[in-house]
């Protein structure tokens, strides 16, 4: 990739992905400091935001791109606003403002506004470049790095969507600051996960840093945030469409997801509904006879010193959790594949586990719920 | 690609595209003969097509995949469906059939099924592979091969979509002896711009058999079918996403787009539209200096013989044009491009035409019609 090494040498990291490789600036006040804009090659572009993080962070970004012609566009703020409907309103500006496929989108906000917009990126005109400034936890270490964009559909989540890369992702840790507690924990349940799935020194590291975390100091977010997104962009360097190996990322995630369609969206967010998912995936792998139950009492303890959840909503049955886990994307020809642990620090994919042991796992874990 | 080579080896064509190559069937009876169902992977499928074709063809299609879980949707027919609201049935139709990522989408019908169909293969679940079935002329010289997916916005055509290529398309000549004649016409206005842009040959070989075409002679249909997939693959394989050559399958695209939005789909079928677009072009390259007036002359002649028009509809003044041709997916920075004739038989793309000659061509054309 020679032709944009120049701007690579300053990021902190590359995910390698031949002519679709990109730079992820992880620090203090990159919003400030990293030239983004050169990552526009057209005259225009559009920064989709949402109206919690448009006071804090729009009118920095804005300035940074004086040289364009640039329109923003505010969205409602919430996982039920990731829809179609909201998509089209990114097309409806676009058109309207007459942005042509050399126009540039960016993403500037969490998870739903990286994903949403991402996915008018794919698809307004066959596909336009765009750029991931993602401002929540979970948005940094997981959403923005990697392609996978979409919209959520009432019948399941994250059905429709498209791979297609960012230019560049601008992760400042300085708007962690803003965040509030329950959203900053949520993230961390994505960063305990590449502890769990490929790193346990990560994960002893985060152990020995809990306090640091909580009192979100910047040194430890940035080691936290990079040491995370290292671990994702390796993962999806080799493996880009998720055929094989990338699909550890979703480590507690099918559990989650049908936790976050039960709810509609409106209940657990998405990080403490896979801090749920891992704590089940954990049990069901010391069922299925990889872990003992020291570890599984490990990853719940870690979650839970990031006030975590780790237990499913008080009204959610075990066939709750298989009729809506027969949607998730994972399920293939009818047979459900779920990550589990072969060791802590290590995970993989598999459809081959007992299903005594999934329906023992579920039944404890709403068991478990119940008494609450 | 020698893993479908035994199957390509019936085939007529084939796209060449590495790893995402695809034969090209053509022939009369080929819905009977070809053996589409081995480009199904996974058990289910769903086949997509709309209320016009399924009456005619969906019983036999259905019967060549018994040996899979095939579900179908019959959608409204006409270019005003082809919408965002449209697409949301075919996602709503998986999701309560619970099709997972190993599903395959299956467009039985014209331009505006294979489009839709292929849009919701390329975005559910992230993408899913389809097979075109194209039942016009238009959808089976032009839309159903080279991957363009996608459907229209309210503020312009084709706006939304994605770049997903068939795994196998399917071209049965006996659906046209049931094709409206008008749609005939329409199909015949994407043939003649084959040989326009790139096939001179075939351009004299259409003059010469004008009259077993309009008769529908299989063997002549064949031909015509062959000689104007064999032209999209070559430019297809060379340009997959319109880096650059590809753009002159588009000849009158832009004029043709701008009719079509103006009368909100709802007049000229865009086999029509293209047909006066490229009449408009023709007239614009003569002016341009690259061809003379015995060559315009022949255009029309041509596109005449199959009954369609070569004058915009009576109310469509040069402003309209020229607004709406701001919004074309090949404007560039705010400069329209446009696809022009350097001779008969060879186009190019450019942006750097004399303006008072687009003028002028518009000028004129709206002129005419102001007479009819």
């Amino acid at each position: 990739m020679p032709a944009i090494e120049p701007l690579v040498e300053s990021a902190t990291l590359l995910v390698d992905l031949e002519d679709r490789s990109y730079p992820i600036f992880v620090g203090q006040g990159t919003l400030e400091t990293v030239d983004f804009c050169s990552y526009i090659s057209g005259d225009k572009a559009l920064v989709v935001t949402n109206e919690t993080i448009a006071p804090l962070y729009l009118e920095a970004v804005l300035k940074r791109l004086k040289s364009k012609q640039v329109d923003s566009l505010v969205l409602p703020d919430g996982e039920r606003y990731k829809s179609l409907d909201t998509l089209n309103l990114i097309f409806n500006k676009l058109l309207q403002q007459k942005h042509d496929r050399k126009t540039t989108l960016i993403a500037l906000g969490g998870g739903v506004v990286g994903d949403m917009t991402g996915f008018a990126a794919a698809t307004y005109q066959r596909g336009v470049p765009f750029i991931q400034i993602p401002t929540t936890l979970l948005a940094q270490v997981d959403s923005s790095v990697g392609g996978k964009t979409g919209v959520n559909h009432s019948l399941g989540k994250n059905m429709l969507g498209a791979f297609h890369q960012p230019s560049a992702v601008v992760v400042d840790t300085k708007t962690l600051q803003s965040l509030p507690e329950r959203e900053f924990s949520a993230g961390m349940a994505e960063v305990i996960k590449y502890g769990l799935i490929a790193d346990l020194p990560f994960l002893d590291w985060l152990e020995d840093n809990i306090d640091n975390l909580l009192a979100r100091d910047s040194s430890s977010l940035r080691q936290a945030i990079e040491r995370s997104c290292r671990n994702k962009a390796a993962i999806v360097s080799a493996d880009e469409t998720e055929q094989g190996i990338r699909a550890i990322l979703n480590l507690g995630h099918t559990f989650g997801h049908a936790i976050e369609t039960f709810e509609e969206y409106s209940g657990l967010l998405h990080g403490e509904a896979v801090a749920v998912g891992m704590a089940i995936a954990a049990h069901l792998s010391m069922l299925e006879g990889n872990i003992d139950i020291a570890d599984v009492l490990r990853v719940k303890k870690l979650l839970q010193a990031f006030s975590l959840p780790v237990q499913p909503p008080t009204k959610m049955l075990e066939k709750d959790f298989l009729s809506l886990m027969m949607l998730d994307k994972k399920v293939l020809n009818g047979s459900i594949r779920l990550v589990l642990l072969k060791t802590v620090g290590q995970a993989y994919v598999t459809d081959s586990f007992d299903h005594i042991n999934l329906n023992s796992a579920l039944a404890d874990a709403c068991a478990y719920s119940e008494l609450n």
